[in-house]
């Protein structure tokens, strides 16, 4: 066989060859841009040009600091298809993290919103390898910053050659991409992602049995584009001719529900929280969503409720995936299984509440002191993950042989399987609950707490206890205008768990503390609890 | 990333995993067997052990002789699974070319079903490095025979060991299997399949926007598999848990129709000949088809008046593709993209009726003396194809150097490219008309000729003009119980062509003669033609 290589070259071309006339909608603070895919991929080749001119090599870093919408979109191609990296950066992070992740990967160029010039202008003199700012907004004259040299997006492109040749000497192993971890202990983590992993992503993505990203969809990804490739969705998309909905900067969900109303979304991607948002959102408004296949949720587990939530009363598809910046990120996607149709509706809940079955591509082993566990969904174990979108380490970083050993990935996730395969995550290893000798799932709390009616979010922490090592102790948060005490939470949750894994209080808070990708921050949180737990024990 | 390769062990792993009570149902000579996906991988790992006994080494050609079921099923994952290599031979070639390729691939051992016992047998004396013989039948004593050694392939299963762990060594640019083309003139030429291409060309065919191969089908390959693979359906279908149908020897259109009924067969792919008996039959007889939801159709241009036929009188979806042993064998397939679903149903049809756009992952160019044609539906040029499921090679010929040239196949089929980046096939290089210096498509007559509602089959070839070089003559085969002129047929091809374009003559014959694989064999009936007008313009 040939051995022509996977590369992001080929699917944007694609796009420009098959798919001209398809769009990219995209929000921008300046207001919605339409541009056909034949337009985006003479800007992907004008950027490529100016980035040339800019100095920039095979093999460097260029770093992105953007929303979702089309000018990140053409970075996503043009920076890779040069045969350079594109860096996104999270632009949630503390400084320290923001210094810290620009110097570890020494990136040349920065690519930055205008709104988000003031978090890099801050720190501008701590990273002092960077040779050049651009800033991506719809004037091509830069504003006034202390940023030097700073360039208009907008400039570049206009000036640039938009019949550049992409790199032609592309091996598909070549890095493409990297996304630091969002950590909540220690500094970030950096993972590369080859052209070869993500163009083998796409295809998993599209395949009928997992994501099913097609030509006719419209795909609007709300994880944001510098969160492991907004997972990958804008790659399979472009490369499909799909039409994108790109939904830029501080998207409410009244925001998200109009785009999807408007454009006639047909699927998207986000993490609990955002649809716990706009969950809210169609109960306030009256939109039509009837255009939505498929609501994709990953990052956290998705609670029950969500999806009880979503399909009983708007009838939206929802679907449970599960993944990592580690493995690029799709691993697993709950689907049925063709003999599972006829389960009854609870039945049907309980498979698709799960993580799912590992996507074709990727092999998993679930293991735990005593080797391989029972496939029975019931033994917990550490999930092991293998296959050609894995990282394989992480970027110049020592914890590399923590998470990376004998050939698999160790994902920190304790999970069980079920007879079917379908994993189920506990919770983290280090969130765990070590109660008496046996371990309690923070997880499985709070998924059950989020059923109730009057609670928005839940989380579950441990705190120390004398006799049983540790306790789990409850924090709620309840939903605008509703009310429930301790007493009532206690008591929908009994019929539910053995006696011992009931928490030991329920504390009623204004929120949960979340990282900057929206996952709740367990740490913070722990800490809180302690203190709470410490001051009313005095 | 890790390197993890793609090989035909995982696909079949994953099978025996996650799909262990999903079936395959196959029909024999001795009848209907259900085997479900656990019981066929434990008897892959026997039969990967039994040719390991029986001398099989890594890289070892073995070859297949057998119809579509459940034996050639475990044949296709056992053999490249322990590193040898599938070669599947076409049982409907010449003893001279049996004998050539069997040679030529050097099989050591060959697979053969009991009614194709004979053929083997008649030259045995001619293929000495074949050491082992297997007879794929239902009883576990081989027959008499004077193949010599000749094993019971189910022996061989009862004796091996189903918990044979497969080749941990596979690199995925191994061979796994190879099959040869079915030459119209010259001897056959080898094409060899690597792990990746195969892996590659299964993804491919389970996008939504291709096959969209699911768990959720019930396929039928009727599409021989000793045909470059059953177009790549089993291993598919395999890996994704897929509820198999595997039709066996001799299947007339009343049992494919039988068993599209009873295993309520959602997507079967096969050439139009085949297409053309069972519309046949079901217009004769009263068959559920509801559950199919497509029917892939390839190896020749599909006339308009088939697809018309299957989707109009019995709603059944009809995919139009195009590929050859040469590319695994998907290259294009026909969609209609969003923007034109909302078309006429004649405008549908026309651009249904294209071979469609290249599948993603590979690329196309179409080229005549002055470049790259005009992508105006009308200019028109050879196609040319790469990518990592094309064969960069004829195995250990030198025919390689006219078909493999800068790094592009060179496909020998003439086509057009519209604006939408849609091809359509015109003809074989060698199958087209030239009258006068100018082009005529022998397929566009014969697919005008097709819609005519009293001919079965009709093929167009060229005679020899003094004036004009070359003339199309047309032949053509008569329903049954149908009548037409030679008036008639003019008479309706007049307003659909130019003139110069029409046949000097219409002849009627009792059958087209074809290939092994079913396509019109032009040189024979170029040669019958020209006999015949010799004779009639004496």
């Amino acid at each position: 066989m040939m051995n022509t290589p996977l590369t992001l070259a080929a699917m944007i071309e694609r796009a420009e060859k098959y798919f001209s006339k398809k769009e990219v909608i995209s929000r921008t603070h300046g207001g919605m841009h339409r541009l056909d895919y034949g337009k985006v991929g003479r800007r992907t080749r004008a950027l490529s040009s100016a980035l040339e001119t800019l100095g920039v090599k095979k093999g460097d870093r260029v770093g992105t600091f953007a929303w979702n919408h089309h000018r990140h979109l053409e970075a996503y191609f043009a920076i890779p298809s040069m045969g350079a990296v594109l860096h996104t950066i999270n632009i949630r992070l503390s400084a320290e993290h923001l210094i810290y992740i620009i110097n570890h990967a020494e990136d040349k160029i920065l690519l930055i919103d205008p709104d988000l010039l003031p978090i890099i202008e801050k720190i501008k003199d701590k990273i002092p390898a960077v040779q050049a700012f651009i800033v991506m907004s719809d004037d091509d004259i830069p504003p006034q910053s202390h940023l030097k040299p700073l360039y208009s997006y907008e400039k570049l492109i206009k000036d640039g050659d938009e019949t550049y040749e992409f790199a032609s000497d592309l091996e598909e192993n070549d890095p493409a991409g990297m996304c630091y971890t969002s950590a909540t202990t220690g500094k970030p983590k950096g993972v590369v992602y080859s052209h070869r992993g993500i163009v083998l992503h796409s295809m998993a993505l599209s395949m009928a049995d997992t994501a099913a990203v097609s030509e006719s969809d419209v795909a609007m990804p709300v994880v944001p584009m510098f969160h492991v490739n907004a997972w990958g969705m804008p790659f399979a998309a472009t490369w499909l001719g799909t039409t994108q909905v790109l939904p830029g900067p501080t998207m409410t969900p009244k925001i998200l529900a109009e785009l999807i109303e408007t454009y006639k979304v047909t699927i998207t991607a986000g993490v609990p929280t955002i649809w716990l948002g706009l969950l809210n959102e169609l109960e306030k408004g009256n939109y039509d969503t009837s255009s939505l296949r498929a609501v994709l949720c990953g990052g956290a587990a998705a609670p029950k409720g969500i999806i009880q939530a979503f399909e009983s009363k708007f009838g939206i598809p929802f679907v449970h995936a599960y993944g990592m910046t580690e493995t690029t990120p799709l691993v697993t996607l709950s689907r049925l299984k063709s003999y599972q149709q006829d389960l009854s509706d609870e039945e049907k809940l309980e498979i698709r509440s799960k993580q799912g079955l590992v996507v074709p591509g990727l092999e998993i082993k679930v293991v735990n002191e005593n080797g391989e566990v029972k496939r029975d969904g019931k033994e917990m174990g550490e999930l092991l993950i293998r296959g050609p979108w894995i990282a394989n380490e992480y970027y110049k970083d020592d914890r590399t042989k923590e998470a990376f050993r004998d050939g698999w990935l160790h994902t920190g996730d304790v999970v069980t399987i079920d007879d079917e395969g379908a994993i189920h995550i506990v919770d983290r290893t280090k969130d765990l609950i070590k109660s008496g000798g046996e371990w309690i799932s923070s997880v499985e709390l709070e998924n059950a707490l989020m059923a109730h009616e009057a609670v928005f979010e839940a989380a579950v922490v441990s705190v120390p206890h004398p006799k049983w090592q540790e306790r789990p102790v409850a924090c709620v948060v309840l939903k605008e205008g509703k009310s429930a005490t301790k007493e009532e939470i206690m008591d929908f949750l009994k019929p539910q768990f053995v006696g011992w894994w009931l928490p030991d209080d329920v504390i009623f808070l204004d929120e949960i503390p979340k990282t900057s990708v929206g996952k709740f921050l367990k740490l913070k949180l722990r800490e809180q609890v302690r203190e709470h737990v410490a001051k009313t024990t005095q």
